[in-house]
C-alpha cells in the first residue's frame, strides 16, 4: 500500500431504508467511473422527513481511491 | 424553501434494534406537537450495554422544522 | 452511579453487514476480559470496498466501564 | 447582566441579497414571539444556486435571549 | 431509560462565586417550568471582569430532560 | 432529490468588495464546467490587506452538485 | 514570503452596517500601531440586537503581520 | 522529562460537591494501581440532576503517567 | 460597546486550590499592565499531580480587553 | 492572486523516511496532471508499523491549485 | 483485516532530533509489551525550549494494535 | 512551575528544508525579544510549491513563555 498516492473525494448518497444503503448508493455511483476504490469514512448522516417519518437517509462519505500509476 | 425561517432543536431517541430506529423514535415523538418537520442530522450515536450486548441505541439528532407563518 | 470511577477505552470492531454489528463485535471482544461494561459512543464509522461494494464496516467506539472497587 | 438566565436557540433565516439580511430575517421572525433578544452568533452560512447564481443565502444563527423573571 | 425521548436545550447561568454555582442558577431557573430534568453538560465557561477581579462567572450548559409521555 | 448522488468540491473565490461576491466568483467559475450546481457552504473567510485596508476577500466554499445519471 | 516570521493576533471589530465593515474597523485600529499587516481570517461573527434589529455586528479576526527584521 | 514515554488514559470521576473534587476522585482511584501519575486535562464536565439540584458532578479527564523503564 | 476594538490574548494561570482561583491569578497578573480588561473564556483546564493528589490547577483563558482610543 | 479561483483536493502520499517526503510524493504525483499547484496544508499524519518500527509514513494534504482561465 | 478487533491507546514519545524520531520512541516502548502494533496517527506535536532552541520534541500518537484471538 | 503566569502567542516560521526547521526559525525570532520561552505546540503545517516541489514549509506554532515577576 505504501508505494501509492491516494485521492479522497466527498460524495453524498441516499436511501429510503438505511444509512448503510445510502453509503452503498454513493459507492455504486462512484465505481462506474473510478476504479481502485479502497475505503470510505462517514462524514455526515442526515435525512429528510415526510409526514413524521424518515423519508430518506442522506449520508456523506469521504471516499479514497488509488491514483493510476 | 427560501421564504421561511426554520428552527432546529436537539432530541435523543432510543431503540433496541438500530440507529435508524432510534432516530425514528425521536421524530415520531416530535411530530406529535410539531408540524412541518423537514430534516435532521445525527449529532451523536451512543448506546448502553447489558451482559456484553448492546441493550439499546441512543441517538441524538438536530431536527429542523419550519416556523409557522 | 455516582460513587464509581469509570474508564473509557477505544476499540474498533468490524462486520460484513452493518454499523450496529461492527459495534457489537467490539463489545463482544471486550466483554471477554472486562466486566461492568456500561456504555459506548461511536467515534468513527469507516469501511473498506471490494469491487464497488462495501466489503466490511469498521466502527470505532469509546467504551466505558466501571473500575473495580 | 449577571442576575439573569439566558436561553439560546438555533434558527435559520434566508435572503436573496446577503448574509446580513438572512440573519435579520431570522431575528425578525423570532422577535414576534420572544422579547429580550440580546445577541446571536453565526453558526453556518450556506446558500442555494440557480443557473450559476446564488439564489438565496441561508444562515443559521444561535440566538440568545433573557428568560423572564 | 430506553423507552423515552429526551430534549436538550442550551442555557446560560451566572454567579458571583463559582462555576458550579452558575450551573446551578441555570438549572434552578429551568426547573420552574420543566420537570424531569436529568443531566447537563458544560458547553462554555466565561466570565466578566471588574477592576482586575472576576465579577461574575457565566456558564453555558446543555440541559437534558425527558419529554412527557 | 433522494434518487441522486451528489459530489462536493472545495473552491476559493475572491472579490474586492464583499464575502458574498467572493462566493459568487467561485460559483461563476465552477458553472462553466459543471452543471447541476445545487448548494454551497462557506468553509473559511479570509482576506488580504494593503495599506491598512482589506484589499480583497478570499472565501472558501464547499460546493455540491448532482452527478450525471 | 518565505524568509520572514509572522505573528497572528486576535481582534474584534464592530460595525452598524455589515460583517465586512466590522472586519475593516479592527484592521484600521491595528494599522495605527502595526505595519506590514498581511492577512486575516474570520474566527467568529456575532452581533447584538436592539428592538428586534441587529444593532451592530461584532466580528473577531485572526490578523497576521510580518515581524520586523 | 524528555527521556520518557508517557501514556494517557481517560477516566471519569464524580463528586457531590465540585468539579475539582470529581477530578480528584478519579485520580485517587487511578493512583491505587498506577504510579508516576503526572498531569491531567479536563475533557468533559457533566452532571446529574435530582429535584432541580445538581446531584453530582461527573468529570472526564485525560490522565498522563510515565511508563516504567 | 460597539464603538470599540477589542484584543484577545491567551494566558495560563495556576492555583493550589481551584479552577476559579487559577483564572483569577492570570487576570491579576494581566491587570498590572493592561486596563479595560472585560471578559475571559476558559480554553483549557489542566493540572499537575503529586503523590496521587492534584498539586495545582493550571487554567488557560482567552482574555479580552479594549484597545485604547 | 486575487483575480483567480482556486480548487483544493485531498491527497495522501507515503514515504519510508519522513513526513516531508510523504508530502512531496503526493505533490509529485499531482504535478503530473495538474499545473499551477500553489500550496498545501497537512490534514493528517499517520503511519504503519512493522516489527516495532515505522514502516512508512502516510500523510494526507489539502492541495490548492489555480483553475485555468 | 476484517475479522479482528483493534484497540487504540495514546502515547507520548520524545526526541532531541525530530518529530519522526519522537514517534518511533513511543512505538519502540510500546512494542516491548504489545505485539501486533499496526498503525498510528499523530495527535499532537509539541516541544520544549532551552535557550532559544528546541530542546526536545514531544509527540502524542494514537497507536492501534490487534487484540489477541 | 506553579507560581507563574504564562502567555501564549501564535507565530509562523518557515524553512526550505523541514517542519522542524520552520519551527526553530519562529523560535529563534521570538527569542530575540522574549526570554523565558518554554514550550510550543504545532497548530498548522502548510507549505508552498514551485514547479512541483515543496518550495518552503510554513509552520504555525503556539509559543508559551513566562511573564516577568
Amino acid at each position: 500500500m505504501n508505494e501509492h498516492v491516494y485521492k479522497q473525494i466527498e460524495l453524498t448518497g441516499s436511501s429510503k431504508t438505511s444509512i448503510e444503503d445510502a453509503v452503498q448508493s454513493a459507492i455504486t455511483k462512484a465505481s462506474k467511473t473510478l476504479h481502485d476504490l479502497r475505503w470510505f469514512q462517514i462524514v455526515e448522516s442526515r435525512g429528510y422527513i415526510e409526514d413524521g417519518k424518515v423519508d430518506y437517509w442522506q449520508v456523506t462519505i469521504k471516499l479514497g481511491f488509488r491514483l493510476d500509476e
